[in-house]
């Protein structure tokens, strides 16, 4: 028995007309599959509507209710096109979070799955229906509805994949698939046909916005292959694959860039023990997810420390910080909202030297003057200024992939 | 303790600032109430919404999805509900069908309510909370959601008002109360300060559209007093209680109007045993609901036959007894959808003679000629030409109650 999961975005069910494409594609290839299960997000437009409705009557809505309110969403999209499915004459059911047995922790607006229960989608399965999962949600133990954030229709289609022993789990998206780089940048990016799970959780987490990075690091912990591919066109899209299966890889796959960066830096900080688990711990205590850190130490005691954070919570990070003055002494803080963090991923760094010097090579060669640096077993990540980041995608994809 | 159940229906919830008004019109009570549930329709236009974008993909949609799609409606003016009265500082909790232990069968798009699980509901009003719960719609026992047909909002507030042992049933609407007659058409008519169950019965099957038959029908049975009253004004609406609490009733209360009924008549219908009862299975077969039945045996042992129905069902009525005609013989069928339905009601009726009299004479003294007739304990009902409907009314109206 053969057994594909597919996941529909927002963009992919826009409007009746798209959901309608969708119902057609999924139809057409059931010859290929003995069985189907097929997750959709709410529509396009349907989420930010009830969000929307809900900043008019409440400045601080409860979470519980925002829950309640938004798996709606999703609802209305999945038994939309199972009843589209349907019509073009192959049985069908639609089942929410809940009836799908996705259990969640109860962390309203961002819960994580816990376990599957899949009773129900191999009851409705083995019947011989397309089952057609609200993507996004699940319930607690409690039978409260929770949503899983941002991109959580991926982590759906991926939890899914993994209870049922899917043998592939399909990302349809408004994308042909993961690019070297981005396409509005720079002109000869070009699809890949196939990357592995560490380099597209790098590449998730540096700001490729293709994938969750839960979903990825759930796939390749059940080493479920994942390809991400357009639901408009026709194209192979990229395959996303365990490491052990690449014979040989280039250093460099892809160069990303992420400009909603902020850079904060706190001067005149005392080098003593304990000091910099405190600033940290007070980030952490405010859920403020801290990228790169670099410290130096100065003269007289006094060490001087970098960071970086989404720019969404530079604002909070820097009266965080702020807040400390008391404690710290004379430390000062400087932010700087007009930078960028360029980043080339790729396995093959792994076993090829010098990825880091051609880097900054390839950088300087042009004065661009790198402000932080940081890297991974597959990674390296410089923050240069905004200004410059265009260039610099268009300056290491030349380098490394052209 | 005191607890009071209230329904807000979909124009009161039209949009977001009328849920606001509401929300605020809940909270304004609070100090008269220990404890409150408010049960919520879908917001104005929301479930035809729903239902035209069933009817772009699916000429037949499974009721089982329909009733998925449209369980949306409540939970989003629900759950919007509950933050607009959090926000107003008033503790709130939205609570789905399911949650709200709204127990019913199977039957998609017209569940019946089998049983109320109130634990949930009692559990959240204990701790302070005003609880809002979705309309319309329940779960049956594998936890499917189920809908409670047209009007089965009504439905959902009076059976947990009865589950509940609620001290009263509000149900708040976009008219001031019930009207002795449809104030567009009698200039006289005034809003009723009390009613009974039984009239108010005879009234909602009858055509007044102000409350569903089955919620005043599950009212009456446990005795829950039920005001019907406007919105939007602060008038006192209209109070339905048990018939015992009357000292002494009018003859009649209110003159109701029905224009979509059709008839059929047919003639040459053989009179012989087991021939009525075939048509009528046939008829119930399709689930089409007959009104009233006349039957004359005329010469030569033929019979005719009219009924009333519903003019939705009219032609597949009519459609039904022509596949008949193989076997009953040379009847004929007439059709004629330029009929209404004009009832006077009221349980003063049972102590006083000569009501009927009274109607045919105030209608026969303008001419207008009466085509059927049907009488219950507490009504008297007329099938006349469409066009002289509205001056039935008002002769009618000047008659009993000016």
């Amino acid at each position: 028995m053969s057994l594909v999961v597919q996941k529909f975005g927002g963009t992919s069910v826009g409007d009746i007309n798209r959901l309608q494409a969708v119902a057609e594609r999924v139809v057409s290839q059931k010859n290929k599959w003995d069985q189907m299960v097929v997750v959709v997000s709410a529509m396009g437009g349907e989420t930010d509507r009830l969000i929307d409705m809900a900043g008019v009557l409440s400045q601080n809505p409860q979470k519980r209710e925002m829950d309640l309110l938004l798996t709606s969403g999703e609802r209305i999209s999945s038994s939309l096109l199972s009843i589209a499915i349907n019509s073009l004459g192959f049985p069908s059911i639609s089942l929410t979070g809940g009836q799908a047995g996705i259990m969640t922790d109860g962390e309203h607006l961002r819960a994580r799955v816990r376990t599957i229960r899949p009773d129900r989608i191999l009851k409705e399965l083995d019947s011989g229906r397309i089952v057609v999962a609200a993507g996004f949600q699940g319930v607690d133990e409690f039978n409260e509805e929770t949503t899983l954030g941002r991109g959580g229709s991926d982590l759906t289609a991926v939890a899914l994949a993994a209870a049922l022993k899917a043998d592939l789990c399909e990302i349809y998206t408004d994308v042909d698939g993961v690019y070297t780089a981005d396409p509005r940048i720079v002109e000869k990016a070009v699809c890949l046909k196939e990357i592995s799970f560490d380099e597209m959780m790098e590449m998730a987490v540096l700001g490729a916005k293709v994938l969750q990075p839960r979903a990825v690091d759930l796939a390749a912990k059940y080493k479920l292959p994942l390809i991400v591919r357009s639901s408009f066109g026709e194209g192979e899209g990229t395959l996303i694959k365990m490491e052990d299966d690449f014979l040989e890889a280039p250093a460099v796959s892809g160069v990303n860039c992420d400009k909603k960066q902020s850079k904060l830096t706190v001067l005149n900080v005392p080098d003593e023990p304990g000091i910099a688990s405190k600033l940290f711990g007070k980030l952490a205590e405010h859920s403020i997810m801290i990228d790169m850190i670099v410290q130096n130490v100065g003269e007289k005691g006094l060490a001087d420390i970098s960071i970086t954070v989404n720019r969404d919570f530079a604002e909070d990070a820097e009266s965080i910080i702020d807040g400390l003055k008391s404690e710290f002494g004379k430390i000062e803080i400087i932010r700087n909202d007009e930078i960028a963090k360029v980043s080339v991923v790729g396995i093959g760094m792994k076993s090829q030297a010098g990825v880091a010097a051609r880097v900054f090579s390839a950088l300087s060669g042009s004065d661009i003057n790198i402000l932080m640096i940081s890297t991974s077993e597959i990674s390296i990540s410089v923050i240069i200024d905004t200004k410059y980041s265009e260039n610099a995608v268009k300056l290491l994809h030349k380098e490394f992939i052209e």
